[in-house]
């Protein structure tokens, strides 16, 4: 069993995290980081297993994100994409040719038997990465939609291909009962000097995580040293659907919510300074609240940002 | 069942092959030809399926194939494959990003439980052919060379990584005894009016053919109208490694080798003018002999062969 002697656990889902890990690593020493990767959005497309969320963080932290997307490659080019059209194939979920290689790679390598860990640790290695990235679990888990029309869709299918526009009804994560934690991972969570649950998605990028066995348990023993970001300030979500998908299912859209949402696992959240009025409501969900800038849009904030996560570890 | 009403059904290895295609449609109304393809030698590579012989076929008869190499685009790009160079994948096997999304259409269909037939149907005719293309087979079956130095070997690795630059003591065709012929494949056999073997490699590409049950027999009982064309030119192959393998496995290498070879499944052989001097050993074999120039370096050329199998058939 791996062992990961990392100072610092963030549980990751994929543009927002990967945002708060590239100033992680530098408010930290990158070795003593340890990425903790939802897959329950991974999926199976032409014969390949596609991981976004890793990938995303990856390729962040790499420096080779697309800047404008904040996901897939800079520079990238979409021949294999455009001459699948061709074909009428698949093209709503948009593969670049440079990152159809990190495709092809993983997928080679779990055909040979190699586990999702070991497969993102060479891709990590391969890109100079110093932090050590882990999936939640080696076992195939899914974010499944329920939508009022067309009832149970896979995440991308929602995500992407839908673009989120349509209603949920619920949100599952199939799979993930029978799933065992990323060897490694349950230690990583108990020695961890702080664990931080990133600005990602409660409801399609979190959840995941917590869902998998043991992993909600390690956090709810660990509260006293997690700290959580909002991803929602102002009451939207920066990016993606979590706005949406908290008043779909019936929370509030503010970082009252998450707090609500987060009470039980974590013992401090950090909210944005839009949101300092709601500092009284968030400790009255029973967290230690901080706020601060937490909009991430260039590498000296999301080191600030992640400064004062840190901070809010030792303080509390 | 499917039926083909082809008048000219070709047994098919890779480049050879295609170009006598590329004439036979010229020669014969498109739609009356039908191609049986090799597939032993689809691999399953980065989780794809590679069918490189019937894609070989189709992007010649689509006049897109490569003109330098004889497989692959032309004005391909290498983007994925140079990236996959940071995870030191597999690169040896060079797949082009125009390339790949055959490979990843192909692989998503077959997921979706298509057959392969169905799914190369589907291929060629979003290349707008009139001709149509058949695997040999939609089962799988594999060419496996042993080497002296490391036992059997898949036939990419022998073909393509090791350039067949090394020793074959046995050449089998795995799957094949289990196998079961394309539906519509003997019918189409039975039907046409004529046979043709293409110049292909008789051990790598031919013989796999053969070796799926039926297909020799339905030979033959149609021997009559069976044509084949000499790979063998002046005693060398004219690309790849038929010449070798022929003289390693005890054939002789040359026209009067393959016509031994085939003497029992084809009635007549055509061979290139500079083998003019070994027709009466080809008839020795018990093979018709046609004497005709059979190099395809151009497309008139290819006609020309075309025209002179088509003739062949209907003198015997």
């Amino acid at each position: 069993m791996p062992e990961f002697a990392a100072k610092v656990c963030v549980l990751c889902g994929g543009v927002g995290a990967a945002k708060l890990l590239s100033g992680m690593v530098r408010a930290q020493r990158p070795k003593d980081v340890l990425a903790i990767v939802n897959t329950a959005d991974d999926t199976q497309l032409h014969g390949l297993h596609i991981s976004p969320d890793i990938d995303t963080v990856v390729y962040t932290l790499a420096g080779a994100v697309n800047p404008q997307t904040g996901w897939g490659l800079a520079n990238e080019t979409w021949n294999a994409m455009d001459a699948l059209e061709r074909y009428d194939g698949i093209t709503w979920f948009r593969l670049g040719d440079r990152d159809l290689a990190t495709h092809l790679y993983r997928t080679q390598r779990l055909t040979q038997g190699a586990n999702l860990a070991t497969v993102t640790a060479e891709i990590a290695a391969s890109w100079g990465l110093e932090l050590q990235v882990i999936p939640v679990t080696n076992d195939p888990i899914q974010t499944k939609i329920t939508t009022p029309d067309e009832g149970e869709i896979d995440f991308q299918d929602y995500f992407v291909r839908r673009r989120h526009n349509v209603a949920a009804t619920n949100v599952r994560v199939a799979g993930a009962q029978g799933a065992t934690p990323c060897p490694g991972l349950l230690g990583a969570l108990d020695n961890a000097n702080i664990i931080v649950i990133a600005p990602s998605n409660p409801i399609v990028s979190i959840a995941p995580l917590l869902a998998v066995p043991k992993v909600r348990p390690a956090l709810i023993r660990q509260r006293h040293k997690v700290v959580a970001v909002s991803p929602i300030v102002g009451g939207k979500a920066l990016k993606g659907p979590a706005d949406r998908l908290l008043r779909e299912l019936g929370h509030e859209c503010s970082v009252v919510g998450v707090a609500k949402l987060y009470a039980q696992v974590a013992s401090t959240l950090v909210i944005d300074e839009v949101d300092a009025h709601l500092a009284p409501a968030v400790q009255d969900a029973g967290l230690a609240c901080v706020v601060a800038p937490t909009i991430m849009d260039n590498i000296d904030k999301a080191t600030a940002l992640a400064q004062v996560v840190l901070n809010a570890s030792h303080s509390t």
